[in-house]
């Protein structure tokens, strides 16, 4: 989680009236740094004050979580080409899923559009400083892990 | 104008609330084969049964435009790399220009993602047969312009 | 094996005057959820009414296997902007292996474009419908493996 | 025409069985440098030695010229990611257009993939020298129009 | 001219002993909206505080230029794909016409990724504020142009 | 590490004062075929020639490295647009840990525009020749450990 999700949600909550977050069980990821527990507290923490928001846990695919938490329209984030090309991709097959349901997309804000997820563990793992990176209890966490 | 266009403004109606369509004065654009006196009548004629649809003309910056209408959201389709990157650009501009203003995009249907208003053009003037490609009340006024 | 794959062995056969299909044998995947048999099988059934259509192995190089069968000519399917950067390096990689092979590309049909085996497994493994996405026999054959 | 149109034609020679070159009418090409009398003259002399090649003037739809010819493949090259995006948008359309017609694309050759006629033109309009990049009379011709 | 251009002025100016700015002559560009003596005015000003910098007006080949002024590197910024392929292009007939100069090439910082000439400009024309997004001087130069 | 690596040395090493570089620990790469021993070796014999350059162990991040090694600027290579998409982001990444450390970019000579190390080493796996692609004692080690 960087600030660059944190960006998206925050946009979300302005632009649609509730918002729905869907945080992907342990088991979807390889080697996840975080548990699903600790990634939804880490949101759950900084949205707090986002009344229109919840935090909940995606099991299984994406389109059927969707109809469980009522949600009419999906919102990805694109930074950059490679996003723009899996989530064309993405969206046609969930279309097939659930004619339904629709995606729209908004750009990363250009002083995010280089965040990843993986190059902010990286930076963490070698003991660089990610504080602007991601939020301040991350942030943290990462140092109890990989002490600087 | 191509029936990609017209399949983004049917998702935006079932989307959004209320949409309201922009069609730039003949000034912007190079050498437009129809007037925006045209291009509105085709765009009010198709859209005659969508209640939440208008259509406005756009006279000025997109986003003085959208604050005028009382528009929240700002609805682009993307189509192909190209696009994403150009689209890319645009959104941090109008950003810029208006903070409060969020773009999103739509990804074209597949069968719309090769649609394209200049390619269009160019297989209806050597006499090409266009009718899948625009709506009809377009089709038939390209045979007018250029009798196959 | 997507419809995607047929789509380009179909017009293959119409447009080339033989055709060899080379199956990767398992080694070559990482994890392959059927086997090298399974898959020939699934090709040679569904490629069933093509004469000028030939199910093989592919064990080793690409080039080797071309020479091997004697084919002049190697198709390559391109759906989208990463695949045109990846068969680019292969290309051209091939062409110093073997100069005499020339290697031709088609475009994924606009409705396939969004196709992919990864993105195909994945649903069928949530238990999602991919009947129109692959083969009958790929369907049911997934329906076994992962009960919806 | 560069020296990678006349590569892609020698590989088409090898390839397939006949090969029918088509060159656009002066009327399609903003401000042409060469006229198509000169265009076409510079190409039959330079595949005067390939049998199975015919030089022929593209006036209208390339898949009406196509039927014309009685060819039953187009065939395009790919030097970039952006040819690869046009060209995908043309294959489908000419698609929709002909749908018996099949387009297949050959990449470039690495040492010609940043050669483009506008590119060469501008070089040759400052005087650089440009022997390596167009065919021997292309260049002498340049020399003449552009004394260095 | 935008904050971007100045953005990797400065930083060539902090990596490289000399730095030799080159402006385009009017007739290279299409209906420029600031003459080649103003655009160099402005670079003139903008740089006066930096020493190691030179405002020089470039007529035909780059190539010929850089050879002119004793530059032995070429520096590019690069924003997006489509600069990227762009400059591939030109890096490659710049080696052909002298394999002596090497190109390098600058990414652009990510609060002017989005920036570009015809951009702004097309935001001036129609009375936005460019005042972030160009030099101060720019700036008054535009409104005194298109007043707002 | 192929002939493209030591195209951008040779280049760094005209253009640079001082070229130090950094050879990726084991640790860092999964499955690395040769040992951080042996291709430091590689990289110290092929670059012996060359007095400004020297090969050092890279453990940890890049901008410490380069603090440590006294560098002023970076520098990679990008072959195709994926490489561009990786190096946008880790420049801006890298640029947040040290704002005073530069990157600069070359581009892959075409003739090494497709060469990629797992490309080439799937090659020698399969007892293909890689003579061209990797220096000398490269292609030695590789007939050692996968006989043609």
């Amino acid at each position: 989680m960087t600030v660059g999700h944190l960006d998206i949600i925050n946009r979300c909550a302005t632009t649609f009236g509730r918002v729905v977050v869907a945080v992907a069980k342990d088991a979807y990821r390889k080697d996840p740094l975080f548990s699903i527990g600790e990634r939804m507290q880490f949101l759950e923490e900084y949205t707090g004050g986002l009344e229109n928001v919840s935090i909940t846990e995606l099991d299984g695919l994406v389109v059927e979580h969707a109809r469980r938490v009522g949600a009419d329209v999906l919102v990805k984030g694109l930074r950059a080409v490679m996003d723009f090309e899996y989530e064309f991709q993405m969206a046609q097959l969930n279309k097939k899923l659930d004619p339904g349901l629709e995606t729209v997309y908004m750009m990363a804000s250009p002083e995010h559009s280089f965040l990843s997820s993986s190059g902010v563990k990286e930076i963490a793992m070698f003991g660089g400083c990610v504080d602007d990176l991601v939020p301040e209890a991350v942030a943290r966490r990462f140092v109890e892990i990989f002490p600087r």
